[in-house]
């Protein structure tokens, strides 16, 4: 079982010191510590585990070093920066594995970018060594990009050219939708194996800058200082600490304090449930600050996260996942009420960008999503974007005392925005935005009739129908192929505009994938398979 | 040998019939006329000639029969519309086959679109019989959908519950994007085998309406009516003739009247030497519209448009193109000014328009392409968009009393649009477009260093080095995975904006790409080998 959660005192590849403004993460691979068998991590490559650390670190900087205005990353092996991901491992890995560590890895240089975005902090990819494959994808994945000038370091893309698959970190969209570099030129560095050196990496936009060997540390701690002096202004005051998450295995699923997961492989089904709020949480900053990671909101969709993680990597046979909710909806909209009046507060915006982070984690999962919503769900604010995160919604249409009910708050109309820049409801009302500010205007609580008329629920059967027809659509949607499902909900929840993000997760990723079962890549012949051997690729030449 | 050259006497499958305004296309499948042997077209069910002859008709409707104000698009077999894609046909193609038999009904769907936005003919789906798979994405590409209500005639997409694949012509994108359906409606319609009638079909916005049997033919007569008279003026003018293509098949490739191409098998390479326009060509449009199909710009496109599809279905082990071009630059912006002087005639529009999708299949045309440039080119004008197409171009920087040169007219400030809805320059300096302004402003043509300058050219040889470096270029480009430049080409040549199209050729097909290889659609146990047998699919149940 891969476990997701690590910290500093545990990294065994990366070094994070922080001094004052200023963080330094230096890559610093073990080559024995794998988190499979069959390969050395030569080289600063890396596997999943490598990759868990650096999104541990940046979310650590984002909650704890909160002051910091400057990230360098760097090596601290010699002449090499980073060898991207590990071949071997990728040659040795199911294509299911593959495809989730790419996802992974993904997701963590987005982060990167929505740190640099959205909280400010310049991350300075300080290439002191060569950056090949994901190691120069990591690098473009940072503000700016210095290479040393040895006379022998480079930066390349040597995915096409040795191993007949894509750099599939968002490599080759970067290059050309977010360093803007010339189609022509991206092609021809894209199939260099060697790569490009300084002077005309420079001239083409692939870095930022070079500096000779004797000037590269002083040209970078040059660069820091100007970015720690002139970078806006940051907090003060110290972070809060993110400790461990508490949860429990058992061998019928996980349980953390906020979020079970209880599976039911005959069916290969997983139940997630998230409990809302307790009553009664601080208003006020500080009180929040000094509640830390314990505070609803935080630890909820850390554990959701934690939870969506494990179910893609720990869970491949889960294909359909029920979401339910359980407490008082009244008490989630008093947390986003007060999420919302204090989000110019650090410690706010972060919590807000996380579950954002966390909230397109699920947008980006590949398995089903149907939302169930009984008398004492809570999908109101924030849970309710779990439920319009959902491929399909199913809500007891009941006559009883307390009925099932869903509600909005202010959170919906644009703090936690999908990938591709719309909120949540505005994907779902792409034909008809009037109704997403009728949504948001609605007074109190939507029962379920309420709810169907507004356009928010998929089913809304009544207490005769409810189970058969829960117990219908579920053994409907898990008779079908796992693929087909993966293509269908990859295209239908991402309606509307595309972004960087979206491109990378939709273009790059689906001919990735695509790339990955082909037989010139993964064959006996294949590019990838003979990496490294006596042997020889052979290619069948078809164009496809 | 596929040949795409068709006219409406020689159809098998569909009738064209034009009375006035209003055209009606027929469909009326054949079932024992397929293209290969090994399955029956049943239900009007298609394959590739069949969507030969529809993407034929689209054309004619366009050239021949300007005045045309409204299509109807309909069946000619009882409670039948269309099944979609011959399952049995796709179920013994090669996965190259499948891909290229995708990617051309989509250019055809594309293809009513562009007609419908750019030249304002109306596209109405006269659903009289179910229409299911292919079937309800052919009338997706219309303006308008109309279903009999016979108790039994639906609409669906069967693909994901019924063979395991995703519906591969536009279908889910349409949904959500173009119809705008709301994403857990089309969720559910899209794994609802049996489809949905037209109560329902409606309120979902998947059909604009619906009618019983005994009113069907005369609420689509009105509606036709209506739209014959009101639907704007159109020429009253009749068309010009499109004659068929002459082309000579040689063992060395193939030769039309302004292009040939000269297949170089041991390289694995075909060079494509466009011819420019001669001189003294008509400027006003009623010469043109005289001189027919046999004016260059229409003459040689359309010859482009036949090769581009010869070389992607007949050659599929030629993996990379070079592009020459050969001629008078000055003649071929003397073609220019006149088209941009004239683009409010219909035939010019047309001919410009088509000029425009043909350079788009180029853009997606799975091959690598290369332009080359030597004294005697003449990349001028529209013909420049072949080197701005290109994934790389050489140019000769010699120092001959007639250099190579390329030059640049109004045309590629917006007549000729990709798919991303930006031009081919705007694409090139993403980065910088200022420096489009700049292109399109000088004054008469480039020669190689200033052409380098301007950003127009990768590489500039000298006299010396130009034979070597073009033959290593060739030799690196043909030794690599097809299948690592299909997926990064795809991912280059798109940078910037999406839009339906690219979504649909990008997140959609590389998704369908990948389920077509996956063993759960097309292993011994996949659910399209097992379709229509006793036998059943057995899916490896992990998600991906």
């Amino acid at each position: 079982m891969i476990n997701f959660q690590t910290s500093p005192d545990q990294y065994k590849h990366w070094k994070l010191n922080v001094t004052g403004p200023v963080a330094t993460l230096t890559m610093d691979v073990q080559e024995d510590v794998t988190l499979a068998e069959g390969y050395k991590l030569k080289l600063n490559s890396y596997d999943l585990g490598v990759d868990i650390e650096l999104a541990d670190a940046v979310q650590r900087l984002r909650f704890e070093h909160p002051q910091v205005k400057a990230v360098v990353i760097t090596s601290l092996k010699p002449r090499i920066f980073c060898a991207g991901a590990n071949i071997y491992m990728l040659g040795t890995s199911s294509h299911t594995f593959k495809v989730n560590f790419c996802k992974f890895t993904n997701e963590t240089r987005c982060a990167i970018e929505d740190d640099s975005h959205h909280s400010g902090r310049r991350y300075i990819a300080a290439l002191n060594g060569t950056a090949s494959g994901g190691g120069y994808e990591l690098a473009i994945a940072c503000d700016e990009i210095y290479l040393v000038d040895d006379g022998n370091s480079a930066i390349s893309l040597p995915e096409v050219p040795l191993l007949g698959v894509l750099p599939g970190t968002g490599g080759l969209t970067r290059l050309v939708d977010k360093r803007k570099v010339r189609r022509d030129r991206a092609d021809v560095f894209s199939t260099l194996a060697e790569g490009l050196k300084g002077k005309r990496a420079k001239e083409w936009g692939l870095i930022d800058d070079y500096f000779p060997t004797s000037k590269f540390q002083e040209s970078i701690d040059a660069r820091v200082r100007e970015l720690a002096n002139s970078n806006g202004d940051k907090e003060s005051v110290g972070g809060i600490k993110l400790h461990p998450l508490q949860k429990e295995l058992k061998p019928s699923g996980v349980e953390y304090r906020y979020l079970s997961l209880v599976l039911m492989c005959e069916h290969r089904l997983e139940v997630l449930t998230v409990l809302g709020s307790e009553a009664g949480l601080p208003t006020a900053p500080a009180e929040i600050q000094q509640l830390g990671d314990s505070y609803w909101p935080l630890q909820a969709f850390r554990e959701l996260d934690d939870a969506l993680l494990h179910l893609r990597v720990n869970e491949p046979e889960i294909g359909l996942v029920c979401v339910r909710t359980w407490g008082n909806g009244d008490d989630v909209l008093t947390v986003d009420k007060t999420l919302a009046a204090n989000k110019e507060h650090w410690l706010v915006r972060e919590i807000l960008l996380h579950m954002a982070r966390v909230l397109r984690r699920l947008d980006l999962t590949a398995k089903s999503f149907f939302a169930i919503i009984e008398p004492g769900s809570c999908f109101a604010g924030n849970l309710l974007e779990l439920l319009l995160a959902s491929d399909r919604s199913y809500m007891l249409n009941d006559t009883q005392a307390a009925p099932a009910s869903v509600s909005v708050s202010t959170l919906n109309a644009g703090s936690l925005p999908m990938s591709n820049g719309l909120t949540r409801l505005q994907s779902r009302f792409l034909a008809d935005p009037e109704k997403v500010e009728r949504v948001l205007a609605h007074d109190g609580a939507f029962d379920a009739e309420e709810a169907d008329e507004a356009g928010l629920i998929t089913f809304v059967p009544d207490e005769l129908d409810w189970e058969d027809e829960i117990r219908v659509a579920i053994e409907e949607r898990t008779s079908l192929s796992p693929d087909a499902l993966t293509g269908m909900e990859a295209s239908l929840r991402f309606a509307g505009p595309e972004t960087l993000d979206t491109k990378i997760y939709g273009r790059l990723t689906a001919w990735q994938n695509w790339i990955f079962q082909r037989p010139n890549a993964v064959g006996p012949e294949g590019a990838l398979t003979n990496y490294g051997k006596p042997t020889q690729a052979h290619f069948d030449f078809k164009r496809t």
